[in-house]
């Protein structure tokens, strides 16, 4: 599993407040953090008005950049912002995202394609986010049908084949289940990637229902994830769930964790 | 979900010592904390020597039945233990198991056609539990021929498909999760249980490991399982796989046992 660390996320309150400050340590202790709890690319996302938010990129990327030296997702729906940080990025970046609207293919394939950038891919188009399997499985042809055609490799693509909440639809799950399933049935060198916090919306004690939920989809083919690894029971279940779906060889990530004492684990001493 | 509450098992030494002792009211707590818990049936296990076995299996069914008022489960390998606790129980219990060795279908498949009880079959023979998803539906079909044989209805049988520790068998747990699958796409009637503990023999924290294993058999279809009730995280982890698996109509039953603060919960007072 990928994990695409969200801390740094401009429309978390905190955050916000600590972009428009330039308050650079409590930006680069986030990403120290993260990185320190196992995330391998980080998610950076301004979250301010369009007209700065291109600044305020940069002065996130360059921060972050100060403090660790990992990957960074470029997260915003603006092709300016993402083009001004992109000039400045050390490595490649991810970018989040484009989808089957046509003003993100529009402004974000182009830079997909020039800069060569694995991207998030969300499964919904100018009509929303649809409800069955079948309706985001046409999205998602109809987007690696423009990919391909702007010779981005199936390898580059985090399929986000999004998901509802559980209260408001029963099956909300298991047609994100199925979706993935489905997506990576026909599209066999994809990733996919998912939210994990709108499964459990509207309900109580969301983390558990999103570590379960993360657990379910890891089954279903899920290969990364935004999400906090400074939760610590969420990672556990996480390091558990590939020891049981039988990626973790000889159990040496699961069992070096515990050894660690990462993420709450409790290690007995040994005699 | 189907909990079969583990606690009374006389393998466990401070059981095994309540039964030689005669120590009604430890085993009378066992049963009805297990009930309270949520366990719909309680599996009973004398696990005395085999002479004084029915003898100690029909004082377990009396002593629980004075407690509680559930289904049990006789759990004995001798089919005269099971024969003498079959004669004092209340309700039709479920009986504890066949499998493929003859010696188990000669023994215990005579009483669960006479008295109609539900029974759990394990997917082994002779030549013990075979590593292949293959091989163990090879098992479950020559045993549901017997079981058909003898007119006990697919219904009636709780099929547990086996599981190896991971530690041992890096694809242990996808093995008894496409063995779920395949026996219950061949024969939908039927239930599928399984013991959660072998999947973690030999690692650390094994209750995380096991609690994450029953949310990942759940999605392979896993309708019943062996376990503690009482054990407050697992069956959190539990009602969240149901939710997420789109089987809590109306999220009732994660929002009532969140409210009423079970299992662990701490709810938020409402304004």
């Amino acid at each position: 599993m990928l994990i695409i660390g969200e801390k740094i996320n401009g429309t978390r309150q905190k955050v916000g407040t600590a972009v428009l400050a330039r308050d650079a340590d409590f930006i680069k202790e986030l990403a120290v953090k993260q990185v320190e709890a196992g995330a391998v690319i980080l998610d950076v996302n301004a979250g301010t008005p369009v007209e700065r938010e291109p600044e305020d990129l940069v002065w996130l990327v360059d921060t972050v950049q100060e403090a660790v030296d990992v990957q960074l997702c470029l997260d915003s729906p603006n092709p300016r912002a993402l083009a001004a940080a992109i000039s400045r990025v050390k490595r490649t970046p991810m970018l989040n995202s484009i989808s089957g609207e046509r003003h993100r293919i529009e402004g974000v394939l182009p830079l997909v394609r020039e800069h060569g950038c694995p991207v998030v891919a969300l499964a919904l188009d100018d009509a929303g986010i649809p409800k069955t399997v079948e309706e985001r499985l046409a999205i998602v042809r109809r987007l690696i049908g423009e990919t391909r055609k702007a010779e981005v490799p199936d390898g580059n693509l985090y399929i986000d084949t999004l998901v509802l909440p559980v209260a408001t639809q029963q099956d909300a799950g298991m047609t994100a289940f199925e979706a993935m399933r489905a997506v990576k049935t026909e599209f066999p060198e994809v990733h996919l990637t998912v939210g994990l916090s709108n499964i459990s919306f509207g309900l109580p004690d969301r983390h558990l229902i999103n570590r379960v939920f993360l657990a379910l989809a890891m089954a279903a083919g899920l290969d990364s994830a935004i999400a906090d690894p400074t939760e610590r029971e969420l990672m556990r279940e996480m390091l558990a769930a590939e020891l049981v779906l039988g990626h973790d060889a000889f159990c040496r990530r699961y069992t070096t964790a515990y050894r660690k004492g990462r993420y709450g684990f409790v290690p007995k001493p040994t005699n």
